[in-house]
């Protein structure tokens, strides 16, 4: 069976050509997507302890180009336990306020609480992804967010949140089948803009953007996980994977009762 | 069959002791936790649908005396959807800063935006419930706020949100054997606390409050649904469906493609 490295080593230099898009490992879209059934059980189950202890958070991250399946992999990771305990952001195009702060500042404020699950749909690496290749800043601007991105998150780390990133990595073929299957189908239509096109030319300069963003900013308290995702059920299944296996290794723990709890009487 | 109507003429004097909180129609616990099961899935189908319309937005509101069941509600109801579509928001005891505002402050920056559904587990009538039965304000202060919610809800109802309160009615002997549960098992020795029994003495107090809220601000634009609660499956039952039929009748629509679409060419 082919190998596949799904956290690249930390420091290391990324290659996205180095990662296949369609490995799928020793599994099928039958037993992944059973396993997922699974895991979404556990996560349902960890995420309550993880609610009742409320001394721990966590946040993932999503990043992918148009169509990679961030919508759809948060649904299908996310889409059976109690939505009190998930505070979804999707991070849009700045607004003129946004815009007139740091580029951490609008992120700050959508962290987790503690017994939370934070989850983000695009992030604070839009602020090295699109914005480096539409050269939206200069270059000495954005040069610097990659150490600034790691204080950040290492500020989060300390605080109790543990950080799983997850780049989908679909192929550039994958990616038009996508956006054929929107323009072709009436019920998809809606989620086809002509303005991801423009994205898709630019799709070489995205790589190497995506490429420096997760070398430089793959730390072992945030790290960044390259998900094969040209198959939406495997895709769901390294994510689920990862989210139970990083909530079991936190192991919340359901606080110990009030002193006393025995002598309560409650009256009529 | 005996007769339960769950919204109150709008205008009129709400009695809370005319509202039986065992009350389950002709339903049975299977075929409550059956239908809900069904209303789970035309109320993911609506989500999606309203999330693609961009143009509306639905607020669900739950109050109730503690161990009423909103947790429980909520978990049964938006359980099953897509956390991506709807913001949960518990308002806790208030911090320092939102006191030094005023008390719909805090409440408004969890407003849906358009497209989604926002949940309030507790919410703006904590300010006329628990702080006139401690007395937290003098008497002129908190009355006023029955119009200032009218007004503040007509404000998001003219914006295109939808509103939906819940008060879960349970009897002062379902209270006592659910906190007995909580005290006597070990997996839910956590949630009780000995905070709680000062309110239950003042059951009488909170009802009175309650009757209030409920005749105050039950509007056509924002009604108030009291729900049958000592029995949690036609609880979760009048919920789910008092929530599908509003979706329904609001009936968003998938927008329409963007122009031009058949002549769109993806290149490789």
């Amino acid at each position: 069976m082919a190998k596949y490295k799904l956290v690249p080593t930390p420091g290391s230099k990324v290659s996205l050509k180095k990662y296949d898009p369609e490995f799928v490992g020793s599994y099928d879209k039958e037993s992944a997507r059973a396993e997922v059934d699974d895991l979404r059980g556990k996560l349902s189950e960890l995420q309550e302890r993880l609610y009742a202890e409320g001394k721990q958070s966590l946040l993932v991250v999503f990043q992918a180009m148009d169509t990679g399946g961030k919508d759809g992999a948060i649904e299908k990771v996310f889409g059976g336990i109690n939505p009190a305990g998930v505070q979804v952001t999707s991070f849009k195009v700045p607004s003129a306020l946004e815009l007139a702060h740091d580029f951490l500042w609008r992120i700050h404020q959508h962290t987790p609480s503690k017994g939370y699950i934070g989850v983000f749909n695009r992030s604070h690496y839009e602020d090295v992804l699109v914005v480096r290749v539409n050269k939206l800043v200069p270059d000495s601007v954005w040069q610097k967010r990659y150490e600034h991105i790691n204080h950040f998150e290492h500020l989060l780390a300390d605080n109790g949140t543990r950080i799983l990133k997850f780049y989908l990595h679909i192929s550039k073929d994958e990616q038009k089948k996508r956006m054929l299957d929107r323009l072709r189908q009436p019920d998809k239509n809606w989620k086809f803009s002509k303005g991801d096109l423009p994205v898709r030319e630019r799709w070489d300069d995205y790589m190497s953007a995506y490429e420096d963003a997760i070398s430089n900013c793959n730390t072992s308290y945030a790290p960044w996980h390259i998900v094969p995702a040209n198959n939406k059920w495997y895709r769901d299944l390294m994510v689920a994977k990862t989210i139970v296996k990083t909530l079991e290794d936190m192991n919340p723990t359901y606080p110990s009762p009030e002193e006393g709890l025995d002598e309560v009487v409650i009256p009529d």
